[in-house]
């Protein structure tokens, strides 16, 4: 590979881009975005250089990572399968999948190889000012590509006329070489049916950033109902910061994300309102106390408490 | 003040320890809990000694630190106050008030001067392996005594005859020495009537940490239904771990938050469920962005966001 355009230098696009120059990534790194992200990209060495032009940035890619929301890359994706050349990676870091490897599978000409994918290594604040190479050191890195669960739809079923398996994908020498970067850069390989990541996605990532935006919200409405100065939220603490900092992302990637993944997330809320309403008619009773044990058992279990 | 005595080593009474040797408080610091927490707080240098009896525990005590859950706290008041001798402050950390306040009204003599508190500088995980010196830097530290909401009730009404507001507690020399220590120790004192305590802290801390137990109780049970190979929790990452984490929380302790605050949670529950249900049949229109933005807004206001 020696020229990686990264399409979208945002908190995942200059962190992958860092990551790779961290771990001595040889070829040169293209950088595609607004000019005054651009020029910051190239100012913390996340890009050698930025292209004004899509054409000139993806035309001579190697490897081409789409790293906007949801819906840039849907626009983008069959602008970019047009311009590059043969043997050329595309894949995309978009937090829904079945709609991305729809449009794949429609757009993405033979001989490119597409490839969805979705590192599970947000945070907040975002943006490019708080990338940083080891970003996704820790995290799941979903591919998209095994077909278990999703062979029905097969949506992502396009690439050299044959199933796009995570076994068809492996021995392809561009997709491997691309798994290795991501592993050098330790995030953990996953590979999922669309469709299935999207239904956990809606319960690990999407629905919880809803819940967090309530949450902002309805403090928000109450605080503005009532004249206490600054109360409720004046006194919060740490509990409370950490279940509102999803609050604080931006609506034009969650739009995106709800409108393509709109059934999952939406099942999910029920699901989460109907356990609030359990708690609510409960909090005094000792049913109570096998919620907070099964909850319990769940952060227990998966060590996902402060390490 | 030459003895302190900490009742219940925990994160919040083992941190308050070791902030006051931090600072240099110059008395003996005894505890009172389980002989292996007092045993441990020895050895981390929080407490100077244990003591096994409750009354050896707070005879010679100039000041008594009740940081136990609150059914413990409304248990003990009434003994400790008959134990210690006049002049002695008792000042607690339940994180409820209301009832709190009224036991001691009920049950604390003339002489000996309560003070109720509430740190807010919880953290998960907890217990007194997690305590340390700086816990209390930055957070508020509710004071129970300014009557302008309260004055109705006035659950605190008690200490010498004549209400105990703001101005009457900073005018006794006890009150006002601790307050200086609670200042050294980082924290900044917020002067509350004890039913707007309750009101504020069911929105900013007991309410969200019943959303965070029914995130993870729901996700454990669909987690449970599927056969899925650790999904959708395996795919976990920053924004989920933040929102589960108040779930590991013990349920003895939130039972009394709970028993104690029951109306006021219900009530911030029930707004958030409507919020919620608001956003799910708002998921692909432009009402969300309004959502959106309320919360922004309250995120970057409250400079909540990550410092």
């Amino acid at each position: 590979m020696n020229q990686i355009t990264i399409i979208g230098c945002g908190l995942i696009g200059a962190s992958f881009a860092l990551g790779l120059k961290e771990q001595g990534f040889p070829g040169e790194i293209v950088g595609y975005d607004r000019p005054e992200v651009l020029e910051r990209a190239r100012k913390m060495g996340a890009v050698d250089r930025g292209a004004g032009d899509l054409n000139e940035a993806v035309a001579q890619a190697g490897f081409v990572y789409l790293a906007t929301p949801v819906s840039v890359i849907l626009d983008l994706l069959p602008r970019v399968a047009e311009m590059v050349r043969p043997g050329t990676l595309i894949t995309d870091t978009g937090s829904t999948k079945a709609r991305i490897c729809a449009q794949a599978a429609k757009s993405v000409p033979a001989g490119v190889v597409f490839l969805g994918g979705h590192p599970m290594a947000g945070k907040m604040p975002g943006g490019i000012e708080n990338a940083e190479a080891g970003l996704f050191r820790g995290a799941k890195y979903v591919l998209i590509g095994d077909g278990e669960k999703s062979t029905a739809e097969t949506p992502f079923d396009f690439a050299q006329g044959r199933p796009r398996t995570q076994r068809d994908a492996e021995a392809d020498g561009t997709v491997a070489g691309f798994i290795e970067w991501v592993k050098k850069l330790g995030a953990e390989p996953v590979w999922l049916g669309a469709e299935t990541h999207d239904w956990a996605a809606a319960w690990v990532s999407h629905m919880p950033q809803l819940v967090s935006t309530a949450l902002a919200a309805a403090t928000a409405d109450v605080a503005g109902e009532q004249d206490t100065e600054g109360l409720p939220v004046s006194l919060a603490g740490r509990g409370f910061r950490d279940m509102v900092r999803l609050g604080g992302s931006p609506y034009e990637v969650w739009r995106d994300i709800c409108l393509t993944n709109k059934d999952n997330i939406a099942q999910a809320l029920s699901r989460l309102e109907q356990e609030l309403a359990h708690l609510r008619e409960n909090i005094s009773s000792k049913e109570l106390a096998e919620e907070f044990e099964k909850a319990q058992n769940l952060v227990d279990r998966t060590r996902i408490q402060d390490a």
